[in-house]
């Protein structure tokens, strides 16, 4: 059987322990021939194929990145796309395609599969955002890379009334936020669930500072948005790919702060620095057992479901009860960020 | 209301963050009073007490060891020693009573809170192997540690013909092995959950290092056992505290295969490493909602439950149902580790 | 004896295992009394003392920050401020001073020195500039941290003919620009020793993305200049202490770049995350170091001078040689950092 | 012009590094071919060669071990070795040899220099011994890996009355064993520099344990040894390749400080983890001012001489002052180690 394999939209750590488990469990135990398509539905598209042998997985398994590279094009969205998809798999006599992406991917994946193509997607996004699963690929090693910042952010804030901002990624759900925010020990969170009000904010800071402390330290997600109806508001500021623009949150968040409490406020943004580097364990692991799965999962002839977490299980939903839904921060882990501020 | 706090058994990277949270919690949210007992059990049925405040959680919540101490005594095996206990919580006011703990302090929780004490309990152990719970605290750092030492001894693997053994924790259940075998892609993974049979271990050696390797990594949990009537037999070898004694397990599979294929065989027993120094972000976030949880819990008037965790939530179950049982390492996970050598 | 100390200026990772040193050597070995003065110049000026016993030094050796905490005061830059500093030092029967700081701090030592006070300094910057030392405390951390926030990116930039910028602290010599971007293997870097000209950043980038590559990282010190003449000039924007704005040299950066190539030219500001967090064993030790030859030092009636590492060994050197005086880096290393691109 | 390049002895981080240097310098800026051996003197004498090019070359930086292999074979010891080396020389029509290496290597280099081949060597070693240069690549990242061990077992070692013992490399001198011992906050550090006495030992363990500690950390240099004359002998014992049998030395030391203290004492032999892994950044530059420096004077006509650092300078030494000379660490850092325990 020929299986084919693409990486879709942001890079990730994890990735790669992703595709050496399909390439390897595919050859290994069930015989197949794996497709690599380069730079992701482009490739597809396109036609570049790269035949993966254990030649190019050897030694990638703790590498950040992906092998087969990305880009952000999605055949549903662009003419002819998913013909041209088609095209190409028939070209390549693809049986099977497995997709590792995020939302975008997952969307496009599903289009594919329903136009008839044998099809098992794999969730990766350092958000943590997609529905019906615990943990997507690159969210651990996300949350690492931002708790550390904040760690060392912590032990060198010692300046009087100094208000400390560090910016971490997550549009719609605060997920590396609040987990980052109750590892490193932030006084205040600011994630998409849960819209601000600066009144309070300033408020808090200023009580805080009064009391007790002489620093705080702030973890706000670039999706973070201010309650409807409060004295702050703000349109949020979106790149060329319809990303939030770095530093756009913050630095909204600092002049505003700065103007009602006189407090000094700096941000760090922490941008690139969390998706890149070597994965953590669990990220390895997820992407490992996710790609055993995926390609058990097509050649027993499943297809339209992603693989997921679910507790200490590895299961699959069907990619049409994830379309369209986000996987927001249960409302204890901000109550649990909230309190131990 | 007084609340009493205790770490008992083996400490572990992310206790700190349990008792911080009881702590901030406990006085914030509730108002209520956070008794520390020193030295686990001991000190609690020896009316060792430190009441704690906010002074002593600062700076705590990325460390590891436990700021209350800890020790091996279980009251329920010694004489008088749930009366003991019960005399200190009478004599300090104590209403309700925040255990910390791994399978003995568990079983001593369930036996105190049948004995009329408000109880929940909160499970850590680096083994994983808590029946009831997705994770207990200090998996995560333990694992991570693990791996970091299977990716050294990779790079630097490259004498022909020599199997390097790395020995981790595992008693009962191979989850440090069988995760850090994953993540740090060991060619071999011996968890106690499938006996191995030596014959089998040595003919995949010899196949690897005559077709296409020049070393292997074993990854060996302590607790691994030989298949019975498979031609390598041994008694586990028990230390004072009916600890396994740290490379009894290695020496034996270095000598069997030192003999049995003139391998150059090494072993590195990870030992006390494991379950020291700055805990994980996912163990810190574990702890923080575990202490969350348990002195809401108590508060509300639960007793005999223990937090666990299942998927994204924090729920309570019955010690009843703890008690007794191991978790092992799922069948699929297993698989994985064996399908990526 | 009664010896005082303080940490002024910016705060490093290391300047606690310089404290614990002199604290446990100035009372284990000499039988002396340390006392320290809080909030750097600020505290001694104002007699705000702390008198330091085992207790204050225990577990502080590996964490960052400084537990006598620091302000950015200078007594020779204020009106009465020596005399301020003489008469706390009367009060408080100081008979001499251990000064642990930048180039601010070392030239108030030598200005308290020439008073006639008993004086040793410890130099520490992340800057690395300090004239007369091969090291000066903080500076391996901050390396470190730069090197690892260079390897995250190199591996996540895939995107085609996209400029990552990476700006690193420096003010006026790039020795965290040149470590980072030479371990981090940059494409390019810039360092104050070296202004830049434009137009040759420009045909660099642009033969290099057309030739073989889809992408480049840059390594800026916030110090970095362009070369007289050249077409791109601009004012170092400065904070309210004088510090450069971090981000200021990035972003005029980014917009020639990317106006006059075309290529998606993205920002990375590590800002305050450099100078936190846990020391390296290289900082921890230097730290130690310097504290027992302070220490030492002022017991044997040496005054105005400072610790240094000179290959393998510590030395004193005079404070006057010391100051006005920036060390750069050699011209061999901004080579091989050229050499290497 | 046609040089070679070689890595002898046990692999450590950082030698990519040096090899990856030597490959752009000696491209890039002279023009050069660069040709690898493997698997060290070996493949010189067996004329097992490797034309490296940029390929071989890229994302080597940040990765342990070494891309040419390695091998305990030196030439000067074999029959007829030289003669091969030079045949071999000859037949590739190599100009010049770079050897990368330890002791071993840098006596071998030596002769291969004195028969006439131009020969420029550039020293590793994890014990950091070579005399004649402040730093051997390697040497940090060792450093790190034992200190982080140290760091792990101090917040785990709260039992009372119990050592722990940490054995680390070092067979002639003990830099690891010193500076994790700084830089981990060690109670005692037992280096080959100074013999020890082990009643002096016993003394201190007794006298701390019932003053004021419940626990104590032992970090020992495989090579340490007692003094003559003292209560305690024992012959080193050696393996297969003449390296000290690892645990060796712990063992024994645990025998006897259980035997004349009644403290339950632990060994943690840190083995092969000390030299494999992700080499900090001070080896990669290292490494790679090493190797642009080795290319460099070969490329002008050096011969017989090793790079070294000196302070923040890289020179050049006389292989013929280096031969059968040790490094020790000096007396004031052995002096700083056993001040603040």
């Amino acid at each position: 059987m020929r299986v084919g394999v693409l990486t879709g939209g942001g890079d990730v750590p994890g990735l790669n322990a992703a595709i050496r488990a399909v390439v390897k469990r595919g050859e290994g135990e069930h015989g197949h021939s794996v497709i690599g398509f380069r730079n992701g539905w482009r490739g597809l598209a396109d036609g570049d194929v790269l035949p993966l042998t254990r030649q190019h997985i050897r030694n990638v398994l703790a590498t950040g990145g992906t092998l087969l590279g990305t880009a952000r094009y999605h055949p549903n969205e662009a003419d002819g796309g998913i013909d041209a998809v088609l095209a190409t798999l028939e070209a390549e006599r693809i049986e099977a395609l497995i997709c590792i992406g995020g939302d975008g991917t997952l969307h496009a994946a599903s289009k594919v599969a329903e136009a008839g193509v044998r099809m098992v997607a794999i969730p990766k996004t350092i958000d943590n955002d997609v529905w019906g699963t615990d943990r997507s690929i690159g969210f651990d090693t996300a949350v690492t890379i931002a708790t550390e910042a904040v760690d060392r952010i912590h032990t060198t804030a010692e300046s009087h009334n100094r208000v400390m901002i560090v910016e971490v990624m997550g549009r719609s759900a605060g997920w590396i936020a609040t987990t980052a925010g109750i590892a490193g020990g932030a006084e205040l969170v600011l994630a998409p669930e849960a819209p601000f009000d600066i009144d309070r904010v300033v408020r808090f800071l200023k009580h805080r500072h009064r009391a007790h402390a002489s620093f705080s330290i702030i973890v706000v997600a670039e999706g973070a948005v201010p309650a409807a109806g409060t004295s702050m508001e703000y349109e949020t500021q979106l790149g060329r790919f319809g990303e939030i623009v770095a530093g756009s949150v913050s630095e909204r968040l600092k002049a505003e702060i700065e103007q009602r409490t006189g407090f000094d406020t700096r941000v760090t943004v922490l941008g690139h620095i969390q998706r890149g580097g070597i994965p953590t364990p669990a990220d390895r692991i997820l992407g490992s057992r996710f790609g055993v799965a995926a390609i058990d999962a097509v050649t027993r002839g499943e297809t339209g479901v992603m693989t997921a977490l679910r507790g200490d299980d590895v299961v699959l939903v069907p990619l049409a009860d994830v379309a369209g839904k986000v996987k927001h921060v249960p409302a204890e882990m901000l109550e649990v960020a909230r309190a131990l501020a």
